[in-house]
Parts: structure tokens; C-alpha cells; sequence
């Protein structure tokens, strides 16, 4: 749907007038792809401040006909050397290209330097972070890739346990391969993040990878995988207990429930990001395990699988409308056992629309 | 194996002083973890000139556990900025860090600012690929990991082969789900990058990304594809006919292969990186395919799918004993087929050792 990279693009170009450069040098993929379409490996763009018209972008002869496709309604040029390409394009009209932004928190100290020669009299301006602010909002169509992306978890899920996938003797490599191939089952493209399963006293240590060790009775399991759809990602964790839970098991897990509840809760329009990330944490700090919730509450989600903003103590900010978060506190007790409760979710008016929607009930499998 | 890992300091100790730094500031992870044996994501190192003993690695709180146990032989930080962190305490002693290399073809102009912030009095100089140029030549542990991910690609094929997965009525995808489940099966931690299948038309599409297309009576069909051992990466190609082949299917497939057994060939110390290129390449100019060749022959693989040296028409350089390299020409006849035949293999004295042993005559499935 061109129009909806138009209409980023717009946006973008409303930020750059303000910045006071006639362009702006796209050279991250992942902006690039959110501003035209394009799913390539190597592109760049050259985004006119005034001028739609005057917008190029650049690509090599492999996606020729890829880049047709995908960005029809834009004037392409075929380089291997995309934005030097560009760059070189600019640089012979120098009257209209005074002072060209760059993606400077992107673009390495080398390639500078490779692109100030090439600039000539173009003023090369430092413009950090301008398409991954836009990326924060999310427009209906993203917001649908997210929920299928979620969808395509949560069935994933429900088969594992349907199966009885989570059971003593497998090992946590097994249990993760199985849920990333029920993932491509229900239409994601493949896994957002390298899955966290994590068994036993291996349930406290917050990032796990999945190792050989087999999962026992009695033992925590968590959870903690995503699905891709569209490019964009998912993010959730659930943590099960092996059997019947023994009582602190149950308090843990009552615990976090809580606080991911409470978290949940502060996820609206103007809430500050710091003051969310307490509202989840001053359970768990008023319970006493404040120094075993080792790790912010959240983070941005979309087409990458960490994006801004983040839900932490130190975070300065307020959410908006069509932001999507996760919210997933945890409590890890080490050589014991952790649990974590993970959600996606998109900023609404009145209430946040949870993306995930596995059961958050403890679960014995 | 620390030794293996001080031994590598020692050797890019002698490239620093040469370019008359004090130190190395080293962040790019997949350098750190060849130089440290450190495996998670956050980090940095300050590797000192002269002195081991003054040789400071940092990574945050998430790694203290695994960083003692794969980093045991170096003094560690915890912070988690962990390059300001070395900086920093550089800066404390600014009389014996005059002059700090970093890395300047990974580190972005935002943190570039940001270190030169921190630095003070030390001169920051820009000392890119120094890791990288040592990452080229594989000592025999690093081959070991590389013959192992080959080995499972190897092992992979044949089962699926042998079951007879490649076959009318599959689609791409479920070619290249298979195909990645058995790497699995076979030691392999992941794919080494995305999975090519690629069928009839689509095999002539140099980089095709599996579809829902189905295989059909009489098509070649294409497959790319790696394993991953210990971080190192292994890369095969290798085209097969569902059925009979037809007259040029045979005239196609022996011409790449005579052309990669040509390449091949020439894989010898001191060979030069662009005469290795045209070894493969002439063959199939000679046969009038060569604008259908329309791609380099060859690059490093290690640590990363892609490493130097490249084997290229206008590569500079040679080849050393110890270099990893693929060799992998192909001819793409637009909307007919294309035949690439592809190994990863070891320059050795007196011929290159092929790490991929798949056989490479023509598979009828």
C-alpha cells in the first residue's frame, strides 16, 4: 500500500523543515523498509524536505525487479553503492542540497568520512533518530501485522500444551524447536528473537538459551518467544509449573501476576514511562523482592523486536496513542526459580488492547 | 581454551604498536568474542599494546556469571555502557593512554561523539578492520568448528535425500523447513542465514527467498544453505532435476561444474583473489554465459557468513594457508533455471581441503 509509506514519508518531511536540511539520507534498512515498502538488503534514500517529486531511492541490479514491486511510486536508481550513489546525485546540484541530514546513530565513523568526500559543498548534518521517533506511533495496518504476529504465538502455544509438549524428560532445546515450528505453523516467518526456555533453577536467570538439560517435575518452565509477521514482531512470556505447584510457587507466581497487572493498568495515553514502570515494580518492592525484578518493565515493539520507548525507572517520556509495548515484570530467585509474565500491547484511549491473549492463570502441566 | 584467545591478542598486540596506538578499544561483539571468547551481547574490551596484564574487558550485570566462566583469564568490569566504562577509566590515566585506536568502521558518529566526550586528553584514532584482517587466517580449532558445520549441511542434504523430501507437490518453504529441522538434528545451533530453495524459474533469481511455490516434474531446483558450530558458519550449494534431466539441464549443470572445479582449483596460498575469480569465470565466458554470471565467485566465511578476503573480478590481494573461502559460481538463465554449485573449503599448501563433501555430480530426485 504506497499510500501508507506516503504518508509516513509526509511526516517525516514535516520533522526535517524543522531541522532545517533540505534531505534526509536514509541508510538503516529497517527505517527504509517502514518508509517505502522495500525488504531488500541494500537500499538507500534520499528523502526531499519539500519535494515528494525530488525523493530517490537506490538499490543494485539483484532487486530490480524486487524494487519495482515494492516501491512503485517512488524514482529508483540501480547502485551497488546505494548512498554514495545518492550522495553523488546530490552533490551535482548544489544549489538545491545546501545542508543534507544523515542517519548519524546508524552510520559508522569510515563511511562518513567516504561520504563527506563524496558531499562536496553539501553540509552533512548529524539528524539522529528522526524515523525511529515516527516508528513509536503505529498506524492500523502495522497494528494488525503486530496481532497477527501475536495471534501466531498464542496458537503456538495452546498446541504445546495441547500436546502435552511441556513434559518431564523433554529438554528445553526440544521444547523450544517445537513451539518455533508451531510458530511457522500459524504463519509467522520465523522466530523474533532466539527463544527463552528455561526449566528449574534455570527459570532465574532472566535471558536463558535453551540448553540440554531435561525438564523435571516440579520446575518452573518459562516461556518467553515471539513470532514474525510481515516484518513485524511478537513478544510474550508465560511461565507453567510442572505438576502440582508447591506454595511458593503459587505466591511468586501470584506476585508478578500482580504486578504485570498493575503494569497493564498504567499503559495509557500521557502516562509517564517511568511512572509505569513502578506502578508494576512497587508490588514486587513492597513484597519484598525488589532486587529480584532485576530488569526494566518494558519496551517498544514492531519492526524490530526492541524499539523505543522503554518502560524503565530512568526513562523520561509519556506514552501515546498507538504506541505497543510490553509489559513483563519478573521475580528470580536464584538456584530456585523465576517467573516472568510478558505482554504485547497497543496504547488505546481508555484501556490498553492486549495483543497476547495466552491465559495468565498458572497453568500445571 | 584461553591460550587460543591470548594467542590472538598477542598477535593483533604487535599489529597496534605498529600503528602506534596504546590500545584498542574493540566493540564489535563478533570481534570481542573471537578475541575473548565471550558470547553474550553486550561488551567491550581495551586491549593494551604492551601489557596483557593491562587488558580490561567490560559487559553488564545480566553476564557476570558467564563472563567468569568463558573470560576467565581477563581482569572484567560491569557496567552497562560498557565502552564509556573503559574510556573512562583510561582517561583516569591519561599520561600511559596517549593515542587510543577504535574501531571506526563499526562505531557510529553518535557514539563516536559521545566516546570522544568521555576520552579527554586521549587522541581517539580511527583503526578499522584491524580484528578482521587477523580473523581471515582459521587456526586448526576454528576449522574444526567450520568442518563440523559442514558436516551437518553434509548430513542434512543426505537424510533429506534419502527420504526423499525434495519432491513434486512440496513447496519451497517446506523444502527449506525440512532442510533447516535436520541441520538441527545434526548439531547445528540455527541456519547460517536465510534459507534458499528455490524452484524451475525461480532457481535463474540468484537470491530467492522460499515460497509457497510448489516443485514440478522437470525442474531444477536450488538449495542454499548453512549450519552454525560454535559460532562458525558453513555455506553449500547444490542444484538438483525432479526427474529426467533435459538436454541443457546436463549441458548447463556440467558447465558450472567444470567452472567450479576450475575455481576451485586455484584456491592456493599466494593464489590471487581476482585470477581465482577468473579461473571459474573464464569457463563459462568461453561457453557465452557470462553475463549470465552475475555475481562474485567467492568470500571469507567465519565467525560471519560474509568475511574477507572476497574472490572477485576487482578484488586486490592474495590468499594465505589458513583462509576459509567459498567458491561458488552459477549461471541464471531468466525464466528457464540456474545451476550454482557452491563449497566452503580451506586453503591448504598444496590443495585446498573442501569441507563440504555433498557430491556435486547431478541428482536426479
Amino acid at each position: 500500500m504506497p499510500e501508507l509509506q506516503l504518508a509516513r514519508r509526509d511526516a517525516l518531511r514535516a520533522e526535517l523543515r524543522e531541522a532545517d536540511v533540505a534531505a534526509l539520507l536514509v541508510t538503516d534498512l529497517v527505517n527504509i523498509r517502514y518508509l517505502t515498502g522495500f525488504s531488500g538488503s541494500n537500499a538507500a534514500l534520499l528523502l526531499h524536505a519539500e519535494d515528494e517529486q525530488r525523493t530517490v531511492f537506490c538499490t543494485d541490479g539483484r532487486y530490480t525487479t524486487q524494487s519495482a514491486a515494492e516501491v512503485p511510486d517512488l524514482e529508483r536508481v540501480t547502485d551497488r553503492k546505494s548512498a554514495a550513489a545518492l550522495l553523488k546525485r546530490a552533490a551535482g546540484q548544489v544549489g538545491s542540497y545546501r545542508r543534507v541530514g544523515f542517519e548519524s546513530h546508524h552510520v559508522s565513523v569510515e563511511s562518513y568520512h567516504t561520504y563527506a568526500a563524496i558531499a562536496g559543498g553539501i553540509e552533512l548534518a548529524r539528524t539522529p533518530g528522526r524515523v525511529e521517533r515516527l516508528r513509536m506511533v503505529k498506524d492500523e495496518t502495522e497494528i494488525a501485522a503486530l496481532r497477527a504476529a501475536c495471534a501466531a504465538a498464542d496458537r503456538a502455544l495452546a498446541d504445546l500444551l495441547e500436546r502435552g509438549g511441556i513434559r518431564p524428560g523433554r529438554t528445553e532445546r526440544e521444547v523450544a524447536r517445537e513451539l518455533e515450528n508451531l510458530m511457522l505453523d500459524h504463519g509467522s516467518t520465523g522466530p523474533s528473537f532466539d527463544s527463552i526456555v528455561a526449566a528449574g533453577a534455570n527459570s532465574a536467570i532472566p535471558h536463558h538459551a535453551p540448553t540440554g538439560k531435561v525438564l523435571g517435575p516440579g520446575e518452573f518452565v518459562k516461556l518467553d518467544f515471539g513470532a514474525t509477521v510481515d516484518g513485524y514482531h511478537s513478544d510474550m512470556t508465560r511461565t507453567v509449573v510442572i505438576g502440582r505447584p508447591a506454595d511458593w510457587q503459587r505466591e511468586l507466581y501470584e506476585l508478578v501476576h500482580r504486578a504485570q497487572a498493575s503494569g497493564v493498568a498504567a499503559v495509557l495515553p500521557a502516562g509517564d514511562l517511568a511512572e509505569i514502570d513502578k506502578a508494576a515494580r512497587q508490588v514486587i518492592e513492597q513484597a519484598g523482592h525488589g532486587e529480584e525484578f532485576s530488569h526494566p518493565l518494558g519496551h517498544g515493539v514492531g519492526l524490530q523486536i526492541h524499539e523505543a520507548p522503554r518502560l524503565a525507572y530512568n526513562a523520561a517520556g509519556t506514552l501515546s496513542v498507538g504506541m505497543t509495548v510490553t509489559v513483563e515484570p519478573g521475580v528470580y530467585l536464584a538456584g530456585r526459580g523465576g517467573v516472568r509474565i510478558e505482554d504485547t500491547l497497543v496504547v488505546r484511549e481508555s484501556a490498553p488492547e492486549i495483543l497476547t491473549l495466552s491465559s495468565k492463570e498458572l497453568v500445571a502441566v
